[in-house]
């Protein structure tokens, strides 16, 4: 029987620009015996704190609860929807989501985050920060807080990825009956940058958890961006 | 910390029409000392196992793989998109998913599955069955597997819901700098339907997960249709 374990890593504190995440992470991990990284570990990290540590900061005017709106203007590729203040809009990255995903929740006043330029590298830089830190094989996930059409809530999904497949294609394998399946390619970063969502919450100052137990053949170089962003020709909904 | 351990019940078997789903899963989790279910567990139980159940189960011709066809356009109160051979709709119950939620794979030959009539019900119904039986008080999560626009790759989301808020509403919660957060209502049942996917895999046979350890202020009665289901009017892709 397979058994996931997922725990919230505490004590990553403040993460400022030119901050090494992979040594604060590392140095985390190692703080208590119950966390400590061993091969294999899936670790997800939030978008807000690679932001942070990639220095993706732009000062905006404090006293304006809107003052981030230009930038996700400048950060859209092509806008889809408008209502209100809100945007939807397609990023340079192929991402499409709310406000360019920009915001100014945990960032400092006077700041607004904008997303990694490549969220796949700054996964495989953490990736290859912890193994050249502490030795060990760790795959990374970075993750961000997407809403969906058609169904109320956010949850969690992978934008970059590192040492995991993004999409695991179960295509042609028997089902449980012996027949050829359908359609069933699996995008397992998002299901489990959803299931680290769900020890993180939104203001407990978790940015980084460890979901252990994944499927070990799933370990691969994959990338979200040339796995999961659909292109333009390949989409029913652009 | 908080952790959360997520593992899948072997040994539920092939589920007919009429068997006493509640009955059949709480022996599978009493097979093994690992498994025993506790209260406050989240149960995921794919729609399946639960539409076999509930016997909604409709003859096709097993000769056509297409046979099932017919049955997706009645399924369907609106058709948002068509391409070749699959159907992008809207069910009854607001869900918007490829070919209404109906396809062929893990159901016997000359049979198709459609979803339950009413998942909250279905979840609400084994969620008792494990009361009366075993005395513990489970949430139940009935989870299907949906594509969404823009992104590659299913994961699994909640169709039903019981003993659990569908969606858990963090807005106002001050973020880890002490300001008010913006929108984050989380779709926890979608996160905690992506993690038990983790360990269900599509083809290995098993339709049951616990997620165990989630946070007990999401206990409550809610519901998938009620929280999740977009309204056409709150609904910018309708």
């Amino acid at each position: 029987m397979s058994r996931l374990s997922v725990f919230g890593l505490d004590g990553i504190g403040e993460i400022r620009p030119g901050d090494d995440l992979a040594g604060i992470i590392a140095a985390a991990a190692a703080a208590s015996p119950d966390t400590q990284l061993v091969d294999g570990d899936v670790l997800v990290v939030t978008q807000k704190v690679v932001s942070k540590a990639e220095d993706r900061l732009v000062a905006v005017d404090p006293d304006d609860p809107l003052a981030h709106k230009p930038l996700v203007e400048q950060e859209s590729v092509r806008v889809l929807r408008r209502r209100g203040e809100l945007v939807i809009s397609e990023t340079a990255h192929g991402f499409v989501c709310a406000n360019a995903g920009i915001d100014l929740s945990n960032v400092d006043r006077g700041y607004a985050a904008l997303l990694p330029v490549d969220s796949d590298r700054s996964a495989r830089r953490i990736r290859d920060g912890l193994r050249h830190r502490i030795g060990v094989d760790v795959a990374v996930i970075v993750s961000d807080t997407f809403g969906r059409p058609w169904r109320r809530g956010v949850t969690d999904v992978a934008i970059g990825c590192a040492g995991i497949a993004a999409v695991v294609d179960l295509r042609g394998t028997p089902d449980a009956l012996g027949r050829e399946m359908q359609v069933t390619e699996v995008a397992v970063v998002d299901e489990i940058a959803a299931a680290a969502e769900l020890v993180m919450g939104k203001s407990s100052g978790v940015p980084a958890a460890v979901v252990r137990g994944v499927d070990p053949s799933w370990r691969r170089d994959g990338s979200v961006h040339d796995e999961i962003v659909r292109s333009p020709a390949d989409d029913l909904f652009r």
